[in-house]
């Protein structure tokens, strides 16, 4: 392959000049000059890994090597957004297993030519899906954001780990001051509040249950589970399945976790969530955790904090608020009402890689009790964290922490928000949630749709049947009820067929398969709202 | 800031012709053609993230940002190889946090230029660590894969999530055989073995206790640790702190995580391991989990497998390899023996990201038995996981794992793995492990240092104290214990201020204070280790 061209630097200019408004303050100062690259031609098929850096003179091979995967990424990055463009090119495993037009997946012992390597990266993503298409609604976590895409391939440059200020004092310090924004926005009073960024938020729901342990029942720290007595946790039963998980996989066992009857909006009933504790009390079970969903997978529900949060306080229980997907609207002033006594939690996840368009993976553990993270997870592994330093070693987080190694996920947040302001978070959120408005009444009552359930949608979760032509004389009975559960998995099947959009769908409880729409990508408009309708007309009209 | 220049495409190929030895592959046919990038002068001073796509008329601005930020992270990547610059650039937390010329961390309501957001890109890494170049020492993870960093953009533009093949499918079948080619190196017999990739080492060790836990007490999941008896795990003492982690979390008490004794080089005594069997069952305990350590942290020990699995087999106790170090030895066939009996393990975690050079997070739990990952994790949260998709939903991974949404930690591996072969990764391991060599045989007699323990390193661990000339004819006592346990951290120091090198240091049992060296970067050389002990002379001589 060749390639023709040249850029080159041709102006030098003092790169220490900072101050607001002045010009150039990329360029360098002629003590640390960088010269910019320069693309040359290269052929690739006869350049392997060992040709690159650190190789010797493999410094031209690496830049170019690097550059030509930057033109596959940016020209990847502008089919994102146009919406002339599928979402996805769907295949069966099968097809893709077998080998689609030279796309070989299987590891071989000897070594691919770069050439090669940079076609594996080109089919790598034709034959993926666009999460960053305006018209995917599949998930909670969609859209590209470019500043937070520049976070990631810088933080993958720098290559580093959070566990010590050592090794990573910039991004150690980022964390930090961004946890105490994020605190500031829960409205724990200053000089409390504490957390840690994970995996994700499952991870971050674990967290609150073992803190809550720990709190309550330290020694089962040291001693294991037989030096508490039969615990109990509540959770809403439209909660995220991790609460769960947490409690099969922390000794609890699942069946410990008390799942909640919640409204048809999917909020817990607080008079139920009394009522269990009273049951497993006088059962002799001892209540510690409850948790408050704010932003439930499906529904897109908040349970009523403040409520859940007099229970808790007359039961000494542990509150934490799975603000996973519903955290961000926090940064709301519209919309941040729907967490009103968020303050009164002992914990909260918080996913900015949900609704704030920040990419995966992002998720922050924020916890009241300072102090409290570290003793619940220190080792005081005194191998790797060394009490005499050079440095205020208070700075060190990994003993903090569940992991050890711990990826660096704080610096595309911080650019973002950096790059954004808090406004820009602000505007975010409520263009996607007057997006779920614009569905909302587009099809509340319209023909052939039958909402969930009732009323505004409380986030950007919108719930719906598609009724086809063939249902909507039929009476409602067993016989509809079997129908209709398969009229969304179709639709779906056939979206992705074509590759036009994206949109989840499940049953929930006694509720047959339904379309859960959600938007959290800031490059959705109203017209991709009426382009799905309008797709799943189309594809639904024969059914 | 003025760029000029400009790069395009000048030739039109057929894409379609990828027969082996063909020109041109990465061309587009006329039905895919992609304009090459194209650079331009752009005045970021007065642009936002918000004129970003998706804004409208957007690409431009997009593109030339991004390309701006590539000649940032490719001169980071010239100099990160570069010997005659530093490793780092130390400042002590109130320093960074008071903020660097101009280098301010701190958030704010409002937006800031992308001018000067790409100044903060250039600041982030000239105050960080420079953890690729040939002189950093300090971590198990270390270096700079040009290859694996390419996987990392690629996957961070792809900004897609491992839970299902319906948003991952190719990412989804690179994890599935990348994780079979890793059982066949473990050399598990054909049609067993399963695995997935978590975020980190301790996870998967954590993963492992789950598993096991789950075999033996498959109720537990259910209702708890009161459905158990009184377990016990048992690790060296020299073993990674995470496996006492996961016995806190899990719920088990860390006091319920037996440690082993070792030999004079770190290595699990096996009559050891029986006696403490035999005692924990005569006190009532039940003996559940034994780890066997493939290459310590400090030491770079490694277990005798063999040994321990007799003892496994005889009291029917899970046996887990932690390898998240070592494991990489697998890859060569002079090193692979040190872990001659993993194929007698129940699971094992290998961390790709240590000593493979791959990216930062790459971590493998890998377990013999098929269908217990799954049985052991999944809740089957039908509104997550949908059996009525239209293809083959086995394929969907989310439930195996403890988390919800998974980052791709896979496609840099895979990439690697492709560009290198398995071959390019025995040369890496190959090499790594002869320089320690090269270490080893060039301090052990030489005045000034002496080995914390005999006999040649087993992995890329070379421990040793520097003992300046002052305290060389003191005699041995707590006096010269004392002086000896300060000289690493006071060396350390000084390196770090004058940021020409970095290699950890820790206590050890009763060990003082001491060197640990190891090398897992590719562009370490023989010169690079000499320089090491330069400074440490430089440095030490006159303490």
């Amino acid at each position: 392959m060749k390639i023709c061209g040249f850029l080159q630097k041709n102006n030098s200019l003092d790169e220490k000049g900072r101050l607001a408004g002045q010009k150039n303050l990329l360029s360098c100062d002629n003590s640390d000059r960088d010269a910019r690259f320069r693309l040359t031609e290269t052929d690739f098929s006869n350049l392997f890994a060992r040709d690159l850096l650190p190789a010797k003179n493999g410094e031209e091979a690496t830049i170019q090597f690097l550059l030509e995967l930057v033109d596959i990424l940016t020209n990847y990055i502008k089919k994102t957004f146009d919406r002339s463009t599928k979402v996805l090119d769907f295949h069966h495993p099968h097809q893709l297993l077998e080998g689609m037009e030279g796309f070989n997946l299987e590891l071989s012992d000897q070594p691919e030519s770069l050439e090669q390597i940079l076609v594996d990266c080109r089919d790598t993503l034709k034959y993926g899906v666009r999460t960053g298409h305006p018209r995917f609604f599949n998930q909670l976590s969609s859209g590209l954001d470019i500043i937070g895409l520049a976070g990631e391939w810088l933080t993958s440059t720098a290559n580093t780990n959070m566990f010590t200020y050592e090794i990573a004092p910039v991004f150690v310090l980022m964390e930090q001051l961004t946890l105490k924004k994020m605190i500031e926005m829960v409205g724990w009073p200053s000089g409390e509040g504490d957390g840690i960024f994970s995996p994700g938020g499952a991870i971050s729901n674990m967290y609150s249950v073992m803190i809550a342990r720990y709190k309550y029942y330290p020694e089962v720290k040291t001693k294991g589970m037989s030096a508490a007595p039969r615990l109990v946790l509540f959770t809403s039963e439209h909660s995220h399945y991790s609460i769960k998980k947490a409690g099969a996989a922390l000794g609890f066992g699942s069946e410990n976790v008390i799942l909640l009857s919640t409204d048809e909006r999917g909020r817990v009933i607080p008079a139920d969530l009394e009522a269990k504790i009273l049951e497993a009390k006088q059962k002799g079970y001892v209540p510690l955790f409850v948790n408050a969903t704010a932003g439930s997978t499906v529904y897109g529900a908040f349970d009523p904090i403040n409520e859940i949060a007099d229970i808790c306080e007359k039961y000494n229980l542990w509150l934490h608020v799975d603000g996973a997907w519903g955290g961000g609207l926090l940064m709301s002033r519209k919309h941040r009402h729907k967490l009103s006594g968020v303050e009164r939690a002992n914990s909260v996840t918080w996913n900015p890689h949900k609704m704030m368009g920040v990419p995966l993976q992002c998720s922050a553990i924020l916890v009241r009790e300072k102090g409290i993270l570290a003793g619940c997870n220190s080792m005081c592994a005194g191998y790797l964290f060394q009490p005499d330093k050079q440095y205020d070693v208070t700075y060190d987080t990994g003993d903090k922490a569940i992991q050890c190694g711990r990826h660096v996920d704080i610096f595309k947040f911080w650019l973002m928000w950096k790059a954004k302001g808090t406004i820009g978070f602000e505007q975010h959120i409520d263009k996607c949630l007057d997006l779920s408005q614009y569905l909302y009444n587009k099809i509340k009552n319209r023909e052939g749709y039958q909402m969930v359930f009732d009323g505004e949608p409380q986030h950007t979760n919108v719930c719906f049947w598609y009724i086809p032509p063939s249902l909507r004389s039929m009476p409602e009975g067993e016989e509809r009820r079997e129908k209709l559960h398969k009229v969304a998995p179709k639709i779906k099947a056939m979206m992705m067929e074509s590759g036009t959009t994206m949109v989840g769908y499940q049953p929930q409880g006694n509720k047959v398969n339904f379309f859960r729409m959600v938007v959290s990508n800031l490059a959705v408009t109203q017209s991709d709202i009426d382009f799905l309708i309008d797709e799943i007309e189309r594809m639904g009209v024969d059914l």
